[in-house]
């Protein structure tokens, strides 16, 4: 792609009430802008890393058997009400009345509509299990939407419902589920912990999260030095006092802070922040009882779904990358989430050579399936500093700059974490960075 | 993928609403459910047209130099006040109220958040032209939505819309836009007609539709016989009765009736039955104008800009296939559009050799870039019949049928638009299918 024919509108204003790195950078980097209040648009490339990261998640759902639909947004507040959950949810979750006086619910979540949906449908204990699931949009009616995509109203969020036979196999599904999000983060280049949600019985914990470790993170967790998951502050202090003071310190102030609790495991606990990108719920019986929805048994009998849910918050991980990877000039995406892995930039684009060079760089790392842009914009104001400039604050992970050594056969290749940059002779670049990448 | 692995459930059961054969087929076939009055859900097999359809129209539109974005799908109502469209979209717009008593809409379209969007971040003329689309959720508080997702209220769009320095280049894109429509249509496998939707001046119109033809149409359309294009009727006809009275008139009533105008082109006209499913509109300044979304022309003036507005309705898309490519026993997908191209029914899959086989077949057709399902169901009324059933009513282009003659080293091919079986050696089916599908 060229930069010249994409809509990437970076400023350096930065919006008041952005305060977190990812807000700032996505905005300023011409991902999304916003609508309205939580309400934020997708402009080409930050839609271009919203589908990248939809797609790894789709792929290993895929492959772990589930199965892709797609509940309609609107749902009836019928449904809701069959649940109880109409009371319960509070403000959150926003009725609307069509023309006709019908009330209906943007959907924040789907437990009811999946439930509605299998019903009648999977009638056999021979037809178990399936677990169902959709990227869609949701609504979720905060008062105070803040952070950008971290905390906005419209939000992509990825769902899934499982139905089981029996409680023994949900279990078997939400471990499946818990190993299948493991590599979707791990694929996704982020620094994750597993974290229980709950006190939980022996042999496992029926809720878990997954936060993606970053000092800016809403929530306070605890991580074991010795072994692999971390916990919930909530469920290691039983004092309520103590989680909202612990909640309110800044990552600096909880890494002074000294931990007296121990790890299940017997390990030394240390504190962290995280972003909730991730939970698992073993949900039993709760909603296929209060919808009646029910399958035959082995024995012929009527009897209602064992369901467990699994929710991933899609855009929120777009933001999430962000908060885990920045400096202060910019973002710094992963490879497996940038919207292009190099960025091939002319230093002057009037310069017939210089242009000439870059494309031909370009075209031919496209060729070896790198996917690449390249910097032509040739107004005035495109100086080799305003590209550099862009390159830093919309976090390509290389740049190749074409400029004042072409004559002696050299470009440079900047690095974008360390900035570190290496010169390379025109012939050996392709490879060079065939090699990095890899 | 394998058939007991997939959530498919197929019904005999028509609802009393579905009149039409793509609304019942879809339903009957396990693609799509009603989850309320102009709703619907898509299940695994619906999800997976509608995904094919979404890419193709993405292809085309990245290849013609688009930009794809994602809007909020909440819209302030502000924006349409400033259009003055608060006031003239009537009850199809759907508005809504969140916790604070703020307004807001659910998009029914997107000309003004477009024009919001670019507003302010493309600046110059020297930055254009510039071709946004979306892929994204729609809301149209139909006062009487039917005939399944041909009508629905929440329906998929792909809505575009092009900024321009001058009416020139608008034209040119306009032109741009009806050449890469023709190519999704045509790659899609749709028989459609360019129709002209208003009269226009002469040299070209301002507005054009595309109609999938099909007997059940909603819109009368003229189509001449000499040159490449058709005509709404109501460019033709100048009385609203007339138009009225032809509107009302069945495909076959239509067929009699003699066409008494001519084409501009001097050919013979002749009614058709068309499903619109594109329309391209020439804007010129009317939302830029409103919005006050100004540019600085090459003078250094600020000036609105010119636009044009290209939408295709994507959902409509899934069920205009079926409406053109069914018969009396269920859905005919086109090679582009079908969820998978072979279905490899095992006749009985509880005899392990046919079950084997069927297997084998499966995963050499795979291993040849072929989409296939295995129907590998084995209870007990998974017979051969119900299989064979499925396979009508779910309109797979190929069914390949490994069964009684597997002793003589045969099995059958079935096409499902002919619904002529062949007979075809084992050793040579991956090349008989080969063949067919390339």
């Amino acid at each position: 792609m060229k930069f010249s024919r994409l809509l990437i509108p970076t400023t350096k204003e930065t919006p008041n009430d952005a305060t977190l790195p990812s807000h700032q950078f996505l905005i300023r980097g011409g991902f999304i802008n916003q609508q309205g209040s939580g309400l934020y648009n997708y402009l080409p490339l930050g839609k271009i890393v919203l589908e990248k990261i939809r797609a790894i998640v789709k792929d290993e759902l895929d492959k772990a058997g589930c199965n892709e639909v797609q509940l309609s947004f609107v749902t009836p507040l019928g449904f809701w009400e069959k649940s109880g959950r109409a009371d319960t949810m509070g403000k959150e979750m926003l009725r609307i009345q069509d023309r006709h006086q019908n009330d209906f619910v943007l959907s924040p979540t789907n437990e009811e509509a999946m439930v509605e949906l299998v019903k009648n449908r999977v009638k056999s204990y021979k037809d178990l299990p399936i677990n169902l699931y959709q990227i869609n949009t949701k609504f979720r009616d905060e008062a105070r939407p803040r952070f950008g995509l971290l905390r906005g109203r419209e939000f992509l969020m990825k769902d899934g419902y499982s139905f089981h036979a029996n409680k023994e196999d949900m279990e078997r599904e939400f471990d499946l589920m818990e190993t299948t999000y493991k590599k979707i983060f791990t694929r996704l280049g982020l620094d994750f912990r597993v974290v229980k949600a709950d006190s939980g019985a022996i042999g496992g914990s029926g809720s878990k999260e997954f936060h993606v470790l970053a000092n800016s993170g809403e929530d306070t967790i605890l991580v074991c030095e010795d072994c692999e998951y971390g916990a919930n502050i909530e469920t290691v202090y039983e004092n309520d006092d103590e989680v909202d003071t612990l909640n309110e310190l800044s990552y600096e102030q909880l890494q002074s802070k000294e931990v007296t609790q121990k790890c299940s495991c017997g390990g030394k606990l240390y504190f962290k922040k995280g972003i909730e990108v991730g939970h698992i719920f073993q949900l039993g019986d709760k909603y296929s009882s209060a919808l009646d929805a029910k399958f035959q048994d082995e024995n012929g009998k009527p009897k209602a779904f064992e369901m467990a849910t699994f929710g991933i918050g899609v855009s929120r991980l777009v933001a999430s990358v962000i908060e885990q990877n920045h400096d202060e000039y910019g973002s710094i995406w992963t490879p497996s989430t940038t919207p292009y892995m190099v960025d091939v930039i002319v230093s002057n684009a009037k310069k017939e050579n210089e242009l000439e060079t870059g494309a031909k760089i370009y075209e031919e790392l496209q060729q070896n399936n790198i996917s690449t842009i390249l910097d032509d914009r040739k107004e005035k104001k495109h100086t080799y500093g305003f590209k550099m400039g862009d390159f830093k604050l919309i976090g390509f992970p290389y740049a190749i700059v074409v400029g004042k050594k072409l004559s002696d056969g050299l470009v440079e290749v900047v690095n974008r974490k360390t900035l570190e940059s290496t010169e390379v002779t025109l012939d050996k670049i392709v490879e060079y960075i065939k090699e990095l990448v890899k």
